[in-house]
């Protein structure tokens, strides 16, 4: 497969997507339909899961309802298997906590004329100071 | 090809072994050696280029020497095609410059017993006040 040239829409049309369902309390379950079964890993804070079963506990299990989110950078780039990586950062508000500096990266693989998510990393930008 | 269950020590070796080149000016062009002629793509700062000769002229063209690098995080996972994916957050100072936290993202591919960098996506991380 070649390198899809679209690949700047499909990364910001996907985050667009993505984070409208994430961020909609009532509508957050249904990120599990952007990963496969057994195909994705997420690392959620340094935690790694894989599959979309244990993917759907892990965004069941999250207590905020509401998020404030601000993107900063959304970087793509093409994959010669006609994915996309894609590389996030933003700040995000959770009900009433101090905001904070976060980065998401994703890999969407192609499928059947669609993508899913093969990987996604989360991490808030929490640096120690040294 | 399957998931390589090392991922995390070669994330973790490849992070390491990568700056203590780049970090070092009078070696730092030899991170060219980690990409591949042609089949690498490096966005930094949103400025995206592909293949080896550009990336080494983009490294060259950095104006800085010194670099104070804390690494905070670096996340791996396993790639379905024997390579592995890296989140890097941290925070570095160039020469006298104010410090700033980053995120760099890169994508290692396994070929002949060995790895290259496919992808690498750098950004410092700074937001927008809103």
């Amino acid at each position: 497969m070649a390198l899809n040239p679209q690949y700047e829409d499909i990364g910001k049309g996907f985050v667009q997507q993505y984070y409208a369902i994430f961020d909609d309390p009532a509508n957050r379950a249904n990120v599990v339909n952007f990963y496969s079964a057994t195909d994705s890993f997420m690392t959620f804070e340094g935690h790694q899961i894989q599959g979309a079963p244990k993917i759907l506990e892990k965004v069941q299990s999250l207590s905020f309802q509401k998020i404030s989110r601000v993107i900063t950078t959304v970087d793509s780039q093409p994959t010669f298997d006609g994915g996309v990586l894609i590389n996030v950062l933003g700040r995000l508000q959770c009900d009433d906590d101090p905001p904070h500096a976060y980065s998401q990266v994703f890999v969407l693989k192609a499928n059947a004329g669609s993508f899913f998510v093969a990987h996604d990393i989360f991490r808030l930008n929490i640096h120690d100071t040294a």
